[in-house]
């Protein structure tokens, strides 16, 4: 049944999270030995100039990469380069020479599943994927292999830790969003240019890749509307706080009458949904579903050593699946139809920056009454570009809330343009 | 590689869960054969009386043992029947016959764990049990096969939904401990004799589980020292909220120096700790590790089907790793030295209840600076057989606050035994 040769594995990329797999590979091998049965090495990683890394064992790196896709004793390739380009065309290749591939690039995955499940389909081999989505924090194993009989219907999850950092700084400090950001980039959590993390285009990919494991159909990025936190004001954060809430930026899939949608979106989250207590770099998942209620994942989301765990357990868990035909063929996506996230229903929480004359509060709230939108509270603020209407509506739909919002906005006394951010809800409820 | 005909699994039991298992099985069969690419069925299930589950389909309940034992077809069989006798017999004699056994057992895998993993090892064949654990939180899956390379060094766990809910209770609406254990009976959330689940006995077994997984030794239950909720005071728990600190009953394991230990006892979380917002009847796990930081679990701790989606976590798990040695060789359990939690360092809160006479707070600080125990806070109240004097320590080694408690209490001015409740402390920090 077992052996004792090694199994070999081969590395696309030695930075941070290569040498941290090498690393944490040879300090844990007797470990991974008794969960294997076989004993683990790195035959060979593939680098662009070995001169940058002076540190890696004699003969460990090349630059040739023939060497990992035709050496015959390699069986696992731990795709750690990031990028789409040429990194694409060497894991199909090595699916094709019949090696299993562990990735963490949630682009590559995100834009290119189809054809990449495809070729590991195919060629008989597994595509794991874990420290694509939030490092350690093992939400793909546990969707893929845990949740198999619970119809997960509704994911939310914090999956940036740099925006997520951001908001905290914004609610515990009350920093504007320029200065909570520059504090990010200068403490190492956001990087110089953090377009792709503070969009929302990062947890967008991370949301495409839960959902199409999820729902089991092929979620691409292009499909997840993004709204991030670029555009957030302070006024907003610090309102919510007001009425009991924290703002966080919110990566969703729903399914829903045979439907699936994703999103990412900032929400208002009350004090007690287990997620507006996830602070700082940290990221966590809520899974729901009607056989297991609600699980929640949550460590960091990111790091080198963080990654490198992740990447580590799938190498293991393809050594230790094997030839079993076990997570062959959920890569069979099925055609689902999408809905669009306005058709969900949420208390939406709305803020209107207006002249500061009588008759306005009477008008905006005929415009929510014209679309069926019933209100909860209203408070009003000074503003800077004029008064702020905070309003939290009750459960309404979006798209309904949308309506009546754009309506408020078409009027002379509206200043500048509407502000909605659901309410993110929580379907179970343990107590 | 694989094959089309069905996997046929036995019922040991066909209770609550066991009827959970069976439905769910049907419920999402295409699933199931997506993942592990055969088809499952349910091939027996034993039970005591046949007349008590007559909504079971016709052929599938059996009285006779052997049905199970001896039909070459189960490869196999959930232990879902509960109990240590005759239970534990039957999984041995299972694990003899070549079956692989999947048990939501605490108590069978905490007090004889030896002897059943020794026999699974023997006959090539696996024992897994993430249901014996929180139900559907797939702690123990993460801790075996995704944290292989963390050396996870402490855990720490609301594992207990019963006391969760009672001490919720309490902290929300001051209700006293007798009266929101009464209101848990009315619910549901405690049974009738609910000392397993209030002494901290239930925890124990869990925490007794986990440890011996996270440090590969073989904790026993009998080893893990555990006080309960049962002897809690409302008072402790209202001025440990005026300080800021929720109190919760911690299951908690710790790899020191080489040496581990476990053990259950109340404990005090300051807001921040992700472990203190976690209400009602759920639970919770926090894994800490070099390469993870920390990384947390939380979920429903109990319920039928949330029990059955493990089990069938678990079934499938086995399907897909078969013949592959995968976790085959981590039950190889290594001689490990204990240490006294004593020896641990952690903030302490202390309450003291004594005389109202002048001079008596002195002494209570001489006693504790004679331990070197520094304090941090001090409050006093009245209390109903006395002025509690309520303090919070600085870090320190907790055999030397106990020493320091076992002074005051041998004082003429003290009135009631000395209460002593560890902060549990977040040794990671995200931001």
């Amino acid at each position: 049944m077992t052996g004792t040769s090694p199994i070999r594995i081969g590395l696309l990329g030695y930075g941070t999270v290569g040498s941290a797999v090498h690393r944490l590979l040879r300090d844990s091998a007797e470990s991974i030995e008794r969960v294997t049965g076989q004993p683990v090495e790195v035959a060979a990683a593939l680098v662009r100039d070995p001169a940058r890394h002076a540190d890696a064992p004699d003969g460990l790196l090349t630059t040739d990469f023939a060497r990992l896709r035709d050496d015959p004793t390699i069986s696992v390739v731990a795709e750690v380069m990031g990028g789409i380009d040429p990194t694409r065309e060497y894991v199909l290749a090595l699916l094709g020479a019949g090696k299993s591939v562990v990735s963490a690039n949630k682009q590559l995955l995100s834009q290119h599943g189809d054809e990449l499940f495809g070729a590991a389909e195919r060629n008989g081999v597994q595509l794991r994927f874990e420290a694509s989505v939030c490092a350690a924090i093992p939400v793909v194993k546990v969707l893929r292999e845990s949740m198999i009989v619970t119809n997960v219907h509704r994911i939310d999850g914090i999956v940036n830790g740099t925006t997520n950092f951001i908001l905290t700084r914004m609610i515990q400090s009350g920093a504007p969003y320029a200065d909570a950001l520059a504090e990010a980039q200068a403490l190492g959590y956001a990087e110089a240019d953090p377009t792709e993390d503070v969009t929302g285009a990062d947890a967008a990919a991370k949301i495409a890749i839960l959902a199409s494991i999820a729902f089991h159909t092929r979620m691409r990025l292009e499909e997840v509307d993004h709204v991030g936190i670029n555009l957030l004001d302070l006024a907003d954060v610090e309102h919510a706080a007001e009425l009991g809430y924290a703002v966080k930026l919110i990566a969703s899939a729903w399914r829903s009458g045979g439907e699936v949608a994703a999103r990412v979106h900032p929400c208002l989250l009350a004090a007690n949904h287990p997620l507006a207590a996830v602070d700082g770099a940290f990221n966590a998942v809520m899974l729901q579903g009607s056989s297991i209620r609600e699980v929640i994942l949550e460590g960091p989301g990111a790091g080198g050593e963080e990654t490198a765990t992740a990447v580590i357990g799938d190498v293991v868990a393809v050594i230790g699946t094997q030839g079993t035909g076990f997570l062959q063929h959920d890569v069979h996506y099925r055609d689902v139809g999408r809905f669009p996230p306005g058709r969900l229903q949420s208390p939406c929480y709305l803020r209107f920056t207006v002249d500061d004359t009588p008759g306005v509060l009477a008008q905006v709230a005929q415009q929510l009454a014209d679309h069926d939108v019933s209100v909860a509270q209203v408070v009003q603020h000074p503003g800077e570009a004029g008064v702020h209407i905070v309003i939290l509506t009750h459960r309404a739909a979006e798209g309904d809330v949308r309506a009546a919002a754009d309506g408020v906005a078409a009027k002379d006394f509206s200043r500048t343009a509407p502000v909605l951010l659901p309410v993110l809800e929580r379907h179970a409820d343990a107590t």
